[in-house]
């Protein structure tokens, strides 16, 4: 039996729903099917407690330079990606490792690490509603929308902000599995998944957290 | 300025969704408000890392022993629950903070550990859809619905299954502060809260998951 290794990076001030959302869908898929799909890591610089922008603190499985080769690869987002952004560690993670993984799914502001690898140019993407204008400042030849919980490319998906990741994630359960194993997983949650849902358009508020 | 406590109990195998989901709930509420209502913390038997249920772990704040008071209590559920209902540390607990706290919060088969300590006596109740059955052996003096996300008794809130616990939180923050900042939580989130949305009936399937 092969699984498809799910990895998660994550980062000091990571937004934690962004990641525990995806992480719980796949973990639950992998845990009510048989076959097991997924297994599901967190992957991070080192293997130091990471500690969200909050303040909890959670452990890494395995760093940069020794995590499995990721089929799935999904990067949160958070007032942490700020310093993501200049950490060329983590910037040369995503693009060796997206080269080879079959889909790289982006949550909330994590749609901006992707944007500095020129992983969005020529392509459609969305990210938490405060961070729109960066996302297009950072990718112009990105076509940033705001009416969309994600957006599919192909291998390229992104999704707006915090709990949208968890109707992305469900989606591509959908698209690997099929649709009555997507839901199967939503109701196992509880989650109130509407495959096709659009984001409401929300009201741009000052950015005064920087997120 | 008086912030309110909000301990978050957890538990080697507790379900991660069932607390993360309050957790960036109040969180997020205490970070887009200048009085910063809410201080949320993770207690814990030990200081130990805690496990959930698919491997990911985290830290704990404090111990039962030296948490600072809480004024809401929120008690999550995941297969953890089982060994928890036999840990009296963690029951004794939940008496003691629960009498003097001013909310108590379950998730999902966090109701279970209430039962035990007969806090839903004469109550009305609900859990995850997958052990209503459980919790009204446990508790035949309480009410157990399976058709609302969150069934508020004034004192003590329970909610259905995982994600519902986004929702109880919600309801919560609308209770304490008002509708307004509620919404504005829930569309930082981009969150589609429903107020007063109710549970669409999920047929039973087998507990085979120990759930």
């Amino acid at each position: 039996m092969t699984q498809t290794n799910v990895a998660i990076l994550i980062f000091n001030g990571v937004q934690l729903l962004d990641f525990i959302g995806p992480f719980e869908v796949f973990s639950i898929t992998s845990e009510i099917n048989e076959d097991q799909p997924f297994n599901v890591f967190l992957v991070a610089e080192t293997l130091n407690s990471v500690q969200c922008h909050y303040g909890l603190s959670f452990n890494p499985d395995c760093t940069l330079l020794d995590s499995p080769p990721p089929d799935i690869i999904i990067i949160p987002g958070g007032i942490g990606t700020r310093e993501a952004l200049n950490q060329l560690q983590i910037l040369a993670w995503i693009q060796s490792k997206g080269y080879h993984a079959e889909l790289i799914l982006s949550v909330c502001t994590g749609a901006l690490l992707l944007a500095k690898v020129g992983l969005l140019d020529g392509l459609v993407a969305t990210t938490h509603h405060q961070a729109l204008d960066q996302l297009q400042a950072m990718a112009p030849q990105t076509t940033v929308v705001d009416n969309q919980r994600f957006v599919d490319n192909g291998k390229i998906i992104t999704a707006a902000g915090i709990s949208a990741g968890i109707d992305m994630s469900l989606y591509v359960v959908a698209k690997l599995l099929g649709d009555s194993k997507a839901l199967k997983t939503a109701q196992y949650m509880e989650y109130d998944w509407k495959p096709k849902a659009k984001v409401t358009p929300i009201p741009k508020i000052s950015n005064s957290l920087g997120f």
